[in-house]
């Protein structure tokens, strides 16, 4: 069985291969006429200098964090690994989303240029690019893994050898410690370029569409460039870093979780290798993603979902054998259960997505409903908007319950015994990493609608022929719905890793202080406690990062009403809009406003654990997992769904463009830009921060908590 | 300490003979000129028209509901008294709400014509009316609760009086049970009178001020007596239901948890001692209200606070004594930890009113900021509405969140010792008690709102002269702050009810079965499912009321467009709208929109029960109540902040009435209309509902539930 983990490092080695290819093939595209050549390197321009200055920013916060966790750890509180594992879950956390936006930036001149020769060369550029991230995210997880993995064992803790249980449990309890860098990292990440993106979106919008009256995408608009450099940074970069810290946080949550179960290195091996096989499946699934010309927004879509559904057949296929070669430590029935986790986690994912799409698609009942109701003005449009999101939110809490009672039970999981409890446990973990091994392919299909949605609007502007546009506009539309999906399994794997990493902080403390006494009893008044501010905190943290919008936004529309006003000709055609003062607005207003929410994330768990000790840190994770991802699914649908009711009435119902009913609808799209794109997916992040946060201050926490 | 429980009824009948004379002297003011009359006729009539359907389509539900208890009790899981309790407890709080409406009907058109002498007349009655609400609720409470204590005691249970511990068992657990009477009662009442309100309010100002252009309150819109009925039957009816059913349950419920900390009889007596003692220092406090002429806005406010400030001292002196003989079989550090809890429970009753006060008023920074962001239209106002909203529950639950923990420890609360767990979980009890131990003069403050609010309705539509107008204005704009703070108090109590009634929940399931085992720990599978149900299930409730108002609404326009265009001379005023029209779709409407989020509430803790079992019953009820009161107060100050926002555009900020701004701010009070009227409000309810149907069901459940 110990054979077996360095099939890790191959999938590792063979995604990051799989990306390099990939992303020479994108490379080998023209990039088009010299008009888009010259818009696509300001948009390139726009995103370094956002990406430098961000990964400044935060490098001054890692070193912080390095100095004060090394403290820490030299007064005994840490494992001397914890600030280097740290840095290395920020790096390789901030790699992943930097390769993301660099073949992105690349690739969107490329798709508008290749979607002028066919739909279906358009299609392959945009998805390729997407494959890079994808594979970038997946073998760099993978890597970051492998190393530490094999350094923990065969160097730092080869002499804890003999005594498998102990061994693991110091390397799983080392490895956690890096997805608190990861986190940081995606954070940051996330809100920064959350901000960012939707800061020149409004911005543009308000002043452009609403004020000036020009069409969107328009050269004339000094925000322009910004929005399509916020596509890069937010929805690109930030969702790379964001997935990067699910897929880590995933497998070592489940790592963790092992020796509990009884299963020790078997139980460590199948979250790596069902990650590793998933790796291999979802490069074969690549292959599978092509459409014919002239083709509709379904077949499309299907072109798209069929990568997805062989990748997904593959690991249906092959987690059986690597479970039960793995866990050979255990009885038949307890492999096959495992092997149920996986599917159960396989499922639930493609279930979760079916249900984004279907809340938030213009070809179904509710977001029809929803453009319905713009006629009555923005009031009712934003009412129906919110009662949406709000009604969605029913079926995949559904699924994810059934999702962890179906793994728990399936795994053996019994609640009187103590190892029966940890081995259903250990189930659920499972389950998320199942959910999470098609995530090259899945990312893929994700970050291709930024690429798409970039294409498009440079198309617009360098004013390519209408057959072009039309493809581009074919692309960018599926880029929506597969947004909607992807962000849909963001938060569903988010919620299951959360879950996870709670079991894992409370074995951490196990681990910490033997004789711990634990009364995580949900009446405990410290658990019920720590449970409110738990639900509080996802509502206080995206009541920050709107606002943040907002200010930023306030400040593109200064800075663009300024430049309608002092530069002559600009509305004319005949002066050039100074886009890199936007940009910079951009980038130092994202950069401002990240700081609060940002350490409001990493701060609240170290403050509630040292006032309400273990216990409530613990009733808090919960609390914040439960409501954060009621809240995160609402907001992104409730997004979601205003934005396609838009396009609907843009596509001809109820007065098309310009119409009341129009007017009203932008309204809606408008309040959903943050939700959907900066609140609602940063939420995501806060809920395993909030985890990993606790884990590496743990000792901190059992040692000088107020209430024990 | 027995011949202290006489106090009670004393204290019951005290408030119903003090809102008897209060009632008389309301009655014995004037109604003014035909018109007033007339007018204040027809919205009297259109409130009972209401009132009569929702108690015939009410009696059904609670006819079948007694068969299907009486059914369960013949089989053994209920005991013989449920199904009577169960009846009571809908009828008194039914008629809570029935007795606050038939006094604000007929103060209305009194206060407006008091104002017409002096401003100091117009407050009395108004204030005087509001009294009569709020001491029918007590006084009716207190009935109930000693009627049913004294038969208990004395005649049912009088066998058992050997045993203390056990007798007391059973007397709360028969109890407890009309509790869900007073909460279906008050979830009927809730949210069919805030449909009606808002679908009147919203349908009047779509058309009316919209469209038609003419101004709120114009005779010649024919939903204004609809919006005027719905004041009454909403904020009044409505909210009396609600209040009745928090005071009674978190009194029961704190008799429930007496037995289990050990004190019996002592600590049963101490709740409804405090309720009585409160009731006698809110009839002082009320002596304390008035004020002079030509005053202004704080001064008036002032002179209601004075009221409840007077009220909350005597009750900090009287609770000594009534603590210290209560409790003679507790220590003395136990009495005066008990006596700490009460005080904790008045401040934090304080302190959220204060907060809520200070993000919804435009004499606060936040209002005025929200107001601000009108200027850049209606996308930026509702997102910083949603915004101020989230921001603002950081406090309420700080507040909860250490009022708990201070009640919890000063009570004795230990976590190790069962005995000790029991008093400190007695001692939160008692802090609800002493939260609502004022309720009799906080809901005159409440109440007194609606009644000034149609008072300045009459005044505009039978053209009484300016400086009327100026004064009921006054009163009117008075009564939006203290309905906000009215609705931080009910949310907070309702929260510290609801935590008091999940503990009540386990030591019914304790009773039904002794051997039970619990597994409560949030990492349970079945507890943390039964999290996010609970969690979601604010959620969805509030998705379905918001929906419902819109639905309700939509029917509204339709109506009034049809009158504006069928009847000749309506908008010259030469012909006279179809009011009752109006009035009757609101009605029906309500009845048909309020039965689905009804029944979601009943029947979700049945369902999730079956599933789950108890743990996740008991996970649910957590979840619920966490959730609830953070989108709760999320929603109240939201809408709050809109209104007030707009009001202070319409008092002359950014371009006053007919501005940009003010359309921008229009659209905001729009969507902030159901948020604070029907789905906030009905959450405060839907908590309790969930705990008192899980407690109803508890037999069933422990029973028949798949997992155990």
């Amino acid at each position: 069985m110990e054979k077996l983990f360095v099939f890790v490092p191959v999938g590792a080695v063979a995604a990051l291969l799989f990306a390099f290819f990939q992303a020479r093939n994108v490379l080998g595209f023209s990039e088009g006429n010299d008009l888009m050549r010259k818009i696509s390197g300001s948009i390139r321009q726009g995103a370094n200098a956002y990406l430098k200055r961000q990964y400044a920013g935060v490098s001054l916060f890692f070193a912080l964090m390095f100095v004060l966790l090394g403290v820490m750890a030299y007064a005994g509180f840490l494992t001397p690994f914890v600030p280097f594992a740290f840095i290395t879950g920020g790096f390789f956390s901030g790699l992943s989303g930097f390769v993301g936006m660099k073949i992105a930036t690349a690739a969107n001149a490329r798709t508008a240029q290749a979607s002028s020769e066919s739909l279906n060369r358009g299609l392959r550029v945009a998805f390729s690019a997407g494959t890079v991230m994808g594979f970038t995210v997946v073998g760099l997880g993978l890597l970051d893994l492998s190393i530490w993995f094999f350094l923990l064992k065969y160097v730092f803790y080869a002499y804890l050898a003999g005594n498998e249980a102990l061994q693991i449990n110091a390397i799983s309890s080392a490895m956690l410690t890096f997805g608190m860098g990861a986190s940081s990292m995606a954070l940051f990440a996330r809100v920064g370029g959350g901000i960012f993106t939707k800061a020149a979106d409004v911005g543009a919008d308000l002043v452009g569409k609403v004020e000036a009256g020009i069409p969107e995408d328009d050269p004339r608009n000094p925000a322009v460039i910004a929005d399509n450099v916020g596509d890069n940074v937010g929805d690109v970069a930030g969702m790379g870093a964001d997935l990067y810290e699910s897929y880590v946080g995933s497998i070592v949550a489940t790592i963790a979780l092992a020796v509990a179960a009884g299963y020790n290195f078997g139980g460590a091996a199948v979250p790596m290798l069902m990650a590793a096989v998933g790796t291999l499946a979802s490069i074969a699934g690549t292959f599978f993603v092509g459409c014919k010309e002239k083709t509709d927004q379904k077949t499309l879509l299907r072109a798209l979902r069929k990568g997805t559904y062989v990748s997904s057949g593959i690991i249906i296929l092959a987690a059986l054998p690597v479970i039960y070669f793995s866990l050979d430590c255990a009885s038949y029935p307890q492999r096959m259960g495992v092997y149920g986790a996986v599917l159960s986690g396989l499922l639930a994912g493609v279930l979760i997505g079916y249900f984004t799409e279907y809340y938030t698609s213009n070809t179904y009942k509710p977001t029809r409903e929803l453009a319905d109701s713009s006629l009555t003005g923005p009031a009712t449009i934003i009412i129906g908007g919110i009662s949406l999101g709000m009604f969605s939110t029913l079926l995949p809490v559904i699924i994810v319950g059934v999702s962890v009672l179906a793994s728990f039970f399936l795994s053996g999981g019994t609640i009187g015994s103590k190892e029966g409890f940890a081995q259903g446990l250990y189930g659920v973990g499972i389950s998320a990493v199942g959910m999470l091994s098609t995530l090259g392919i899945t990312l893929a299909t994700d970050a291709y609608g930024p690429v798409a949605d970039n294409a498009g609007g440079i198309a617009e502007m360098a004013g390519l022929p209408p057959e072009v546009r039309e493809r581009t506009d074919a692309l960018d539309s599926l880029g929506n719905t597969t947004a909607a999906t992807g962000k849909g399994f963001a938060i569903g794997s988010a919620a299951l890793t959360a879950l996870a990493l709670i079991v894992a902080y409370l074995d951490e403390i196990k681990l910490i202080s033997k004789d711990f006494s634990f009364n995580l009893d949900i009446t405990n008044p410290p658990v019920l406690i720590g449970l409110f501010l738990g639900t509080m905190l996802p509502f206080l943290f995206s009541s920050m990062t709107m606002k943040a919008v907002g200010r930023a936004a306030q400040n593109i529309v200064r800075e663009v009403r300024r430049q309608f006003k002092e530069i002559t000709g600009l509305m004319e055609g005949t002066a050039e809009a100074d886009y890199a003062a936007c940009v910079d607005i951009c980038t130092r207003s994202a950069q401002k406003e990240m700081i609060a929410p940002a350490i409001t994330g990493i701060v609240s768990p170290i403050i509630i654990g040292l006032a309400l000790g273990v216990n409530g840190v613990a009733g808090m994770l919960a609390g914040a997992t439960a409501t954060g991802f009621v809240l995160a699914v609402m907001m992104a649908n409730a997004g979601g769904a205003w934005d396609n009711a838009k396009k609907h009435i843009e596509a001809g119902s109820h007065g098309g463009k310009g119409s009341e009913a129009h007017k009203a609808a932008v309204v809606g799209d408008t309040v959903g830009d943050p939700f959907k794109d900066t609140s609602g997916p940063s939420i995501n992040i806060l809920i395993k921060l909030l985890s990993m946060v606790s884990i590496v201050f743990a000792g901190l926490i059992v040692k000088f908590s107020i209430l024990k």
